[in-house]
Formats: C-alpha cells, structure tokens, sequence
C-alpha cells in the first residue's frame, strides 16, 4: 500500500485512478506531470472537462454529441435522409465519418441491450428510432451494431420493431462482416472466415 | 484528421491528449467515460486536480510534496537525522519508503543536471543539500539518483562539491546495482551483471 506524502496528492491520485484503464503507478506519473505545468495549463485541463460536462448537449434528432439542438449532420443539405445508420455510440459516428464513404443520418442508440448489466429497450434510444423511421420518411435503416450476443439481441429487437410499424417498414440492412483488408487468410479467426465464406459476394470487375 | 460533432468534446479530448502517453483514441475513451459519470464525480475529478495544483505545498527542508511546510518525515523524531537520501523526484521517495528499509531522511533535487535539456546545478535542490550536510549535522549522504549519464554527472557534481565543505565531509555512498532479486542470471543485461560481479560483496551466513 503507497502512502502518499500529501492529502491533495493523494486525492488527485486517486481521480485520476479512477478512469478506465489507469493504474496508481500511471496515475501518480499523469498527476506530477500535470503538477509541473503552468497554473494556466492545468485550469484549461480542468474547465475543458467540467466545461463539456456541463454545456455538453446531444442533437435532439440522432442524439449525437453536439453544441447546437440539432448536429451538423442532420442539418447539412448535401446528405441523403432517407438512410438511417443506427451506431452503439458517438465514437461510432466519428469512425464512420472518418472513412468518407457514408453520406446518410445517423442514430445514436446510446448503449445496447444487454439484460446482464440491467440495460432494456427502453434504456437506449429505440423509442425515438421507430418514430423517426414512421415520421421521417426513412427508406434504409442500416444497424451498425458490434458483433456480439447484446449487438445480435439488438438488431434483432430493432429488426422485429420494424416489421410492426403502422406504415411501410423499410429496407434493413447491416453492414458487411468478414476478411479485413490486408489480412491474411491464415490469421484471420475461424467465425469470421466461416462468415465471409457463407456470405460472399458476387466477383465484379 | 478526425472530425469531433463538438467544439467542447473537442477542447477536452485535446486537453486529455496533452497528458503524457494518451493518445487520442485513448483521450476520447477517458473523456466520454467521465461525461458518463454524475456531474458531481466529474467536478471531484476536476476539482482535486486544480486544489493540488494551488494549493500544493513543499517541505522546506527536503523539497518532498507535502501538505505542512515541513513534511511528516522530517519532523518524525523516530528517524535518523543524520542520514540523508538524495533522490530525483517524490515518486523516488515514495518507493523507497514503501520498502520500509530506510529510517533516514531525504532529499529531493525535483531534476537531474542534464545540459542536452538545459538543466544545470543550479536549476535544482543541490545549494540547498550541500548547506543542509553543512548545518545539519548529516553523517552520511546516500545517492539514489538514476543510472544514466545525466544520473552519473549528478553524483559526481554532488561528490565534488561535498569535499570542498568548510566542515568535515560526510560519508558518501551509492545505492547498489546488481541482478534483481528472483532474477534469472542468463536474463540480466551485461552492463549489470558486469558491475554486479566487479562490485561483489562478501558472502555472509
């Protein structure tokens, strides 16, 4: 057990341990590197955070992060808002921009379902899913969800809610899984194999 | 470049990427784990970090962080006073005492001479530990500063400026180097094992 030669110390010590995936070693180094910069320095690290924590707002529409009540997304004229990618979170949404070939709506579920950590449909934001596909005209709801046992429950949840809508349910679809790019065939795992095999594409030149 | 839906999510994950080894997928992570967390936990986390920051106090004799003007090891009387450990920085301090090997007291320089960095003698605590063995009656001063060049010139800078006191100079010793303890043998780099066989001590019962 560390004793820490000051409260204040020990404190910040201990906040600083308390985020995901940093040891009392690592957080003690974070701390006294933190403890040699400037006043200014260490004020600005601590408003950004109680700044974004407080003002933070999400897009009423996608419940993206945003500044504004409605994202830049959702507002942007030049894309198609007909198609609705449903992501697990905001970091999902920033991966997809980043590799440019979306140019869709998003919706951002805010979690999964998952009846082992007590999280339910009406938990995440389904409700307002279903609404935006009667509401808004939505042709493709493409799930974006992990590939795990809560994404499957999920999907399927969402998939099943689709087909008891009062209009026309639109297209589902979900994103390719398979190969990575660049990947050898020989390290790839045997359940991801199998599913590029079973779900192969027709070849096109 | 990754686009962040927010100027405030933006602003904290640039201010957690500015911490030593986090990087930016990893500072998003950290920083979407605290808006998750009740506002309360996220104003504790800032606020232990900005109340160290100002409020943070030095022990005037050894330069350790601490909460009084004179840190608890110094006032302690159960400690030998006569004995003083000259280490880099507080973690150093830390560790030793964790050992619970050494009664005696400290002394942190807060840095090492190093010229490449721009860090000379008197950029660090040495005037103030060579007027501490002058007026403090110290008999012996132990170097524990690291094994590197800068460490190396340091000890030295220390070591010459000892033999020039007024008063009679105190012991000097090194802390010993040599194969870590449950350490293989064919394990060890050669440097230590080299100096640990040079530097052999008698084998006692």
């Amino acid at each position: 057990m560390t004793n820490y030669p000051s409260i204040l110390l020990s404190d910040a010590v201990e906040q600083m341990a308390s985020l995901p995936g940093v040891g009392r070693k690592t957080a003690l180094r974070l701390v006294l590197h933190l403890l040699r910069q400037p006043d200014k320095d260490v004020e600005a690290f601590a408003g950004a955070l109680t700044r974004l924590k407080q003002e933070v707002k999400y897009c009423r529409v996608c419940h993206t992060i945003s500044d504004q009540e409605v994202c830049p997304i959702c507002q942007s004229h030049s894309r198609d808002k007909h198609t609705v990618c449903v992501v697990e979170n905001v970091q999902d949404v920033m991966s997809i921009e980043n590799t440019g070939q979306y140019n869709g709506l998003y919706h951002v579920l805010g979690g999964i379902i998952s009846p082992m950590d007590g999280v339910g449909p009406s938990d995440i934001e389904i409700d307002s899913l279903i609404s935006r596909v009667e509401n808004d005209d939505i042709h493709e709801v493409i799930l974006a969800l992990p590939t795990t046992m809560e994404g499957d429950t999920t999907n399927f949840y969402i998939y099943k809610r689709l087909q008891n809508l009062s209009t026309t349910p639109p297209k589902i679809s979900q994103i390719a899984r398979g190969v990575a790019i660049g990947n050898d065939i020989e390290y790839t795992d045997e359940i991801t194999l199998g599913r590029s095999i079973v779900n192969r594409i027709e070849f096109k030149i």
